[in-house]
């Protein structure tokens, strides 16, 4: 008999993991000057003439909505399941809380930390990156949803975010690869890093709890708002980061064309692929967002409305065929439990980022972009100025393979971690039910005043 | 025996108009300057100081609030049905995702076309009114909702969508009439278009599918997820394309105002015609929202704060008024079948808009405005730089008859087209239920863990 | 018996009200110079170069999260009880439209009043105001969920605005408090308000209703929706009046790191507290906020990001043992009922926040804010340009006593009026009961379809 009682070691991990937090941040983190009560004299100092050129009036509204995505777009989306929606939301807001502040921390000491006084300083920017780390770990959890305790989740989080931090540091800052909506950093990592834990998990017997996995009406409604918060703001995803003027503003439009393509390429492979055309709440649940991750790499380039368009049409139908084809697949022949098919909505249109990137990073001119334009987007800048768009086309081919390695090495190694008879997680016929960590209110048939108001009811004009 | 097998007719609609939208955008639409690469070339030849000049920083927020109004907005409030919440929220999102890629272009070509190089240049500006242009087709399927099939969707869509447009360029462009917030472009057209199909398509047997024309508890919740969307982000609505500064300023403010208005006196109208006072969700859920449909037109003009309070009062009394009497007798008596009720929360209060705001366009004056400010609201420059105020209110008349003839001509023609017995929709018995189109999950009922867990339940502390 | 008809009352009270509004409006509010059509000439005068600089642009983001707060936020939270999810949301919406009006008279007449005119001017930054006002009434609403009639809590809302703006007055323009997010004015005040009217309104036979007083599985999903946007969209609540800058750069960031510790300890304490370390719901929607409570006083201060993180790690400690330990003892020994815990999340937080507050502007240096940010930060400017940081302390701990009082002695004033028997509310065995003011729709059991649709199923791949 699996012993599920997290009594003793959520808690254990959720103070002792706080505890370091705040010590660290008191020894590391600091205000940024943007954020600092010094910022009047940092404007006198720096000729700004204006508070409207504070970063903060740049990028607050794009963070609000990359926030609504972590927490309410992640967490919706995970209540489809019939009886693990507590599970699907709360454990996607405790990991994301817990994830966020770790991700300023080993983010802040790669990126931010000042060498002279030994402090990071964080602002808006910060915040969002932090937010991004966290989609990384969101992703994997997306495979493992209904199979883990949460004590596992925030372990996977702790080392989830540690090597985000550096596959990003390398990507970003030694490839100086361009990743703006991090199609690899976020995408394929997140995605490979998942599904190797889940294959390691490996619940042979999982078709014990199969009365479990699968949605009711009414939790397939909640997962639509998870779907819809992702789909729309995912223009702010993406632009959030780019660079100021033309380059948000490019990101959002490309963002918003592909999206609304992987919309109907979805509903067209849905409906082709069933009995009498009926459309699956599952693909149009993720594979409309397709779109958005396959634009994450390329969001600020020269690409075009058309080209945006077309990379979403075709990450709709790849991942539809996905969800028909190669979970099922997967699940069988691979051993990977994949519950919400996140090898179709994040690793396979994140490759297929990453490859639209490359090709058109290689393929970038100083006629398309403007000499400036092309310096900007590509930050061609200190010991990069002299950097090729082929060189940088090369590089982004080589920052998908580095994502791709982060995500199976780590997944492999958090895997094994997991294994260990510790953690509090279910047995295989008791996946996907909110019973085993909730305190689960009494049923709805239960409710004494149905009958009651009933008689009432007679009074209701019925022509209403 | 109707077939409403889909199967085909689905994904070839899909597949061939994305198709032409790939190639129609890539033969026309490019980035415009404020989102092209070449961008900090303009800043300096336009001698543009700072990147918050880019109109992104302007109407990016704005713009994400009607993003969420036409998905989660729209979607949510179809959701109401008690087997349509998959088709309300479901076709809402694939028809707003064609719809918009379509505005594009056919805006672009009225509004936007480079006539030297022959290219639509997109901005921000420009998916703010695509999304406008959606919002007109959804306003129709309101009328549609649960007796349509989503290729006669698609096909409304397509029409809807061009019609608005010529409409569009008609009022905005010829008539030169004032219409930030679309009173007239948008609920006027988009209300007697739905209309005038639904009258077409009219079904006598409808009363067989009376089982499921209502709602349930938990659907009435998920559609005021929709109706509160709606409501907040009104004011981004109203004031997106509001020329820079007190413009947008004084849209908010309006809208506002208004909105607050009319949930009082729905509420009062709807508790004073229920026995014992009893409120009906279905007034608050929509009438409620009748007055930002009423200030659309008059949004940015200096109507003061008690004139938006006014506007607000009336089209809670009429909105509402509107379900209690007018729905049933435009159904039994003119053979109107209007699902969402979409003439008492759209046709109503825009017609009422468009009356306010030609009145409040011919009592404008410069005391008021002051002479440059008249000039900024309404546009008296270029060929109308020498048009009187009541000539104004005048042509805001005038453009009310182009939205009401364009709505009910085009909706005759499309109605007639949809009539034909190829486009898969369902018999009258069959109607507002989501098991035609859609695979549904087994039903709640039939859960078997929720036995297992109320023997669990013994443990719980009965006191909380 | 009891008469809940308010078939008279509530319709009575909204258009008197309503009315009264328009003519109040009427005399004394028109737009600010920013939202007014002389823009163009106070640019002129003032030398404002850019439309940018219109405040408009500074707070619109925020003020639109503020909004999702009101009625999204507050509103969902408060549909988690199994029979009261209309009522939940319904009854948030028609108080907060209403309030929002009253409250932009109540402070504009302390705050915006111009003495020369005799007329309030209005910009966003009242829109914001009259949001936050609405949110100190919605917190004691509550405590009164489900026990009291419509026309109560329109009552409960008239003074509670009215107290309000007195209060407000007093701490923020008399007393000279710093009070950005609310932790006083709004929190400490709203709360002691609407514990106070339970108390008077103590019903000694309430658990007659017990079988009402939970929630159900997908409520408590309904009330996960309140949260998240509550939780995410915190950080703008406690920005989104600072001063433009590092002001409301520095709040949001800490909010954002005070709101995420308060996560870990909610979680830890809810999982130490029970059997096999199941968490619960009710901490989880709740005691997740307490971090942003607390931080509304000292939102701007320099209390660096690990003083943030330890204002939340505390706040999650203290609120979720409330919920365990203090609402039953005050139930059970103090008469008060307590439906929404407000004392844990708002009272106990607040005066947490208020204490913080006092603390971290006391300690404050020109070291740390420098001499410009320490005189931004405090407004030391004017007649209390020569204040001490200590007298700062002082008058801020003044502060959190004025609110006590007008919570406590305004409470105990509505509170003897909502007892006068004429309004309508519900006997003890009918409480939590959305049938005693809304129509409500026939049960979900009783759809016929649901058997016919399951026959439809054995079409379905079973394996999907």
């Amino acid at each position: 008999m699996v012993n599920t009682n997290v009594r003793v070691s959520l808690p254990a991990v959720c103070f002792v993991w706080q505890v370091a937090m705040i010590i660290l941040f008191g020894v590391f983190v600091r205000y940024d000057k943007e954020a600092d009560a010094h910022w009047s004299e940092t404007k006198k100092e720096e000729n700004i003439t204006s508070n409207v050129e504070n970063d903060f009036y740049y990028r607050y509204p794009s963070f609000q909505d990359v926030h609504v995505m972590i927490f309410v777009g992640f967490g919706f989306l995970m209540t489809f399941l019939k009886r693990y929606s507590f599970g699907g939301v709360g454990f996607n807001f405790l990991i994301a809380a817990f994830g966020l502040q770790w991700a300023l921390l080993m983010q802040g000491w790669f990126h931010s930390l000042d060498p002279v006084t030994g402090y990071i300083y964080i602002g808006i920017e910060n915040l969002i990156n932090a937010d991004f780390c966290v989609a990384g770990c969101l992703i994997a959890f997306g495979a493992l949803l209904g199979k883990v305790s949460p004590v596992q989740l925030m372990v996977m989080t702790l080392f989830g975010v540690t090597l985000y931090a550096v596959e990003e540091y390398i990507i970003l800052n030694l490839l100086h690869a361009i990743d703006a909506g991090g199609s690899m950093v976020i995408h394929i990592f997140g995605a490979y890093y998942g599904l190797t834990i889940s294959w390691v998990l490996y619940r042979p017997n999982l078709h014990q709890s199969k009365r479990l996995h699968g949605s009711v009406y009414h939790s397939d409604v909640f997962a639509m708002i998870g779907t819809l918060f992702l789909w729309m703001y995912w223009p702010s995803f993406n632009s959030a980061i780019c660079y100021h003027g033309d380059g948000q503003h490019r990101a959002a439009i490309n963002t918003y064309l592909s999206l609304a393509a992987s919309v109907l390429t979805t509903f067209a492979i849905s409906s082709l692929s069933a009995k009498r055309g009926k459309l699956d709440m599952v693909h149009i649940q993720n594979a409309t967002l397709a779109g958005g991750v396959a634009m994450g790499t390329a969001a600020e380039f020269m690409i075009q409305p058309y080209g945006a368009l077309i990379v979403g049409f075709c990450c709709g139908i790849v991942s539809t065929f996905g969800y028909l084809v190669l979970t099922p697949f997967m699940e069988k022949c691979l051993k990977i439990q994949d519950t919400c098919g996140i090898h179709n909505l994040h690793a396979m249109p994140g490759v297929l980022g990453g490859v639209v990137g490359a090709i058109t990073a290689a393929t970038a001119s100083n006629a398309v972009y403007s000499p400036e334009g092309l310096i900007n987007t590509f930050d061609f800048q200190g010991n990069f100025a002299t950097r090729s768009v082929t060189t940088q086309g090369a590089y982004q081919a080589a920052a998908m393979c580095v994502a791709l390695i982060f995500g199976i090495g780590g997944g492999a190694l958090v895997g094994l971690i997991l294994r260990f008879p510790i953690w509090g997680d279910a047995e295989d016929d008791n996946c996907f039910d909110d019973e085993v960590y909730w305190e689960l209110p009494e049923d709805e048939e239960s409710i004494p005043p149905i009958l009651e108001y009933n008689n009432h009811m007679v009074t209701k004009n019925p022509d209403m």
